[in-house]
């Protein structure tokens, strides 16, 4: 097995002012094509730090993967301190790498200045990993570097910004490991679900778990938008594995019924996008508490404007009664946060943009604006279709979460989503208000 | 100072399935009290990679705090390998411990079982540190455990649940920490700026930078929504460094001009929000390609009904004209990706909400529906409001982004916002042209 550790750079990661997602990403991308991370250490951008990251994690592993620190500016310090361990200090100037940074700045109006030229400076020996989308290369360095051991290792030095490390893992690094190393299988797969509490969902599937081949590993992993179950074969024929896993979570879709979404990358959106589709059918939202991140969600899957007509936002009354038809006097008499004002706002959506579905949301995120009646994280979500005669049908329901405004606008958005979700997969209402969370 | 190392304990973690958010909590909350994290470590479930990664640390630091691995079920293995480094494998049960979970599963109605039961058993001469919200007590070692030096050491092990573990940081971990070490002070601050590129910002900066007096030390922090400058001072007076960074700020402020945002956590929304607050002014937006995520990202702040009233996300060209009043026929001649359309939307925005201010996107996000002419990346954006006269007027601005699809809706509604903003400022069309990316 392939053993792959990951060094992250940067002074903002140990004080927490960033998160390292890219490790995350690294290490699930690399888990695809049998690779396995086995360590992640972040550092300082300090040279003595990085230097003895660098050894100690070339000693242990055959490929390092590096981000972080490539940036033009005085505190990034990689590309230095790699040219101080790989080739005695000495960088030359990469024309091509010269070029691309010369045209990209031309590109965006900017100035070529010394800083970027410098970015065309690369540690003698290396071998430049072409950056597409950004102006710092990546490198490739071959060879013990003062590690223990005399094996053949890979370092690869890539930028921290996310796309750009994203392109040159995709790019470059995947297809190197690929043709360097025989591979062998790690499977991991996963369902997701949406509707259930951990603790429920374990008790309710405990007969299949407990029945589980082994050599098959279980992993729960509950956020806001569901739980997600992982079954992993590690140094598997692949094959195998795969079958056996997908026998494994056919047993275990009969036990999660309506709960389950599909197979991670999931969620509640690509559910619904995948029976739109499949349907020829079209969605509209109006959005008040949750304030347009149902549309952003739908959004952002690819390929979205074949079922996704629109949405209005309507975070005023004004706007609820010009866009949506909302009627004034409900608005006064019931308030916004209102079981009428969804119903009517989900309505509205639907014959505005002339969709076959729509749902919508009032309620009140906080942390500001809650009364003892209607407290912070009270929503109203609505669904709105037509019957068989053309008539347009309202459901509604009332939820209330928490006082946290970013959890409450999530929760909101996943829940009317899902209640559009039911009503696709025809699952009753009853079920609806009782079977959830 | 005193030198700090984590260490987070969790397959899911390598491979990629959760994202490390822990860790930068602690990082962020020992920085507060003047104790530095100097490495993260992310190791296996595996006692092996456990045992080298604690010695390893407890050979450099002066402090590990470790998470992750406590849980009642076979793959947690933390404790274990904690009670064989520490204490020859030996463990007994905790009477308090055991109370508290036996309370714990009945107020639950949950059966206190053997998994349960095994809870209370720690690793003998191991300072236990009570779990107020969890049943996995937190444990303190003190002692080399085969580090190399003799000096006394610490090291925390902690739950891996956010909440249980942060529970035991402010409660227990942080307590302990203030009282055995004298704590010096770090100071950081940091400054949002947008519209500029990392190396531009540099040569626009570099005679203040070259200035900063010894101590202080300056990061960049690029991504999608702007550059982050951070000054750090570390082991310092508190209030001098305090002062001494303002001022500094002060200065760097009068070169960065209109790009500047204003302090972390500021962004382009924060500012826009601000600016319309401070002037009772009124925003709505248009958007086609940014999918709803301008208006998600004004709502994410408590409070944006103060200033918002909503926007219309119009997908398909029938929502444009209907929801708009974009014109058919300039749809039919210019195609929805187009300056006259976006420039209808923003004034049809503005006319439909009541509003004051509006901003456009529509583009082509991608990955589909680019052409030669307009390939993916390309947007059209337009800010429109009311002249003296009350007469409505639109600017545009065509903008050219990536191939990434998540990258092009980020870039968009930032530039959007930051139209906006820019227009508030008084800053003129001719710097928002060619002064920008």
């Amino acid at each position: 097995m392939v053993s792959i550790e990951l060094i992250t750079v940067g002074d903002e990661l140990l004080i927490g002012q960033v998160i390292d997602t890219n490790s995350a990403w690294i290490g699930r991308e690399l888990g695809r094509i049998g690779a396995q991370v086995d360590r992640i250490v972040s550092v300082h951008d300090s040279a003595e730090d990085i230097r003895e990251a660098v050894r100690t994690a070339l000693g242990r592993a055959d490929v390092v993967v590096m981000t972080g620190g490539l940036g033009p500016t005085k505190d990034d310090i990689t590309k230095k301190t790699l040219a101080d361990l790989f080739a005695g200090g000495r960088m030359g100037r990469d024309e091509a790498v010269f070029e691309h940074v010369r045209r990209m700045t031309a590109e965006r109006g900017m100035v070529f200045n010394e800083l970027n030229q410098a970015q065309a400076l690369v540690p003698e020996g290396c071998t430049v990993l072409p950056n597409r989308v950004g102006t710092a290369p990546g490198m490739l360095f071959v060879g013990p570097a003062g590690a223990a051991s005399g094996a053949e290792k890979l370092l690869f030095s890539l930028p921290g910004v996310p796309f750009e490390m994203k392109e040159l893992m995709a790019e470059q690094v995947i297809p190197i490991i690929r043709s360097r190393f025989a591979l062998r299988s790690v499977v991991h797969r996963t369902m997701m679900t949406f509707g259930l509490a951990e603790s429920a969902m374990a008790e309710r599937i405990e007969p299949w778990e407990t029945a589980l081949p082994e050599g098959l590993h279980l992993a729960y992993l509950p956020n806001a938008r569901g739980i997600r179950l992982r079954l992993s074969a590690y140094d598997v024929e692949e094959g195998q594995a795969a079958e056996e896993i997908e026998r494994q979570f056919v047993r275990l879709g009969e036990y999660i019924g309506p709960y389950l979404l599909g197979y991670e990358p999931s969620s509640v959106e690509s559910a619904v996008a995948e029976l739109l589709r499949s349907r020829g059918e079209t969605l509209a939202v109006a959005e008040s508490c949750t304030g347009g991140s149902i549309s952003a969600r739908i959004t952002a899957l690819a390929g979205a404007s074949e079922y996704y007509l629109g949405g209005a936002t309507t975070y005023s009354n004004a706007a609820k009664a010009q866009l949506l038809g909302v009627s004034a006097a409900d608005l006064e008499q019931h308030g916004a946060v209102s079981e009428p004002v969804a119903r009517q706002m989900a309505a509205g959506a639907l014959e505005r943009f002339g969709a076959d579905y729509a749902v919508s949301t009032t309620g009140i995120a906080g942390p500001g604006g809650g009364t003892s009646e209607k407290p912070v994280g009270t929503v109203w979500m609505a669904l709105a279709w037509r019957d068989e005669a053309g008539e347009v049908m309202t459901s509604a329901r009332l939820m209330r979460f928490s006082e946290l405004r970013e959890q409450n606008i999530e929760r909101a958005a996943t829940h009317a989503l899902n209640m559009l979700r039911l009503h696709l997969l025809g699952v009753s209402e009853a079920f609806q208000q009782t079977g959830m969370l």
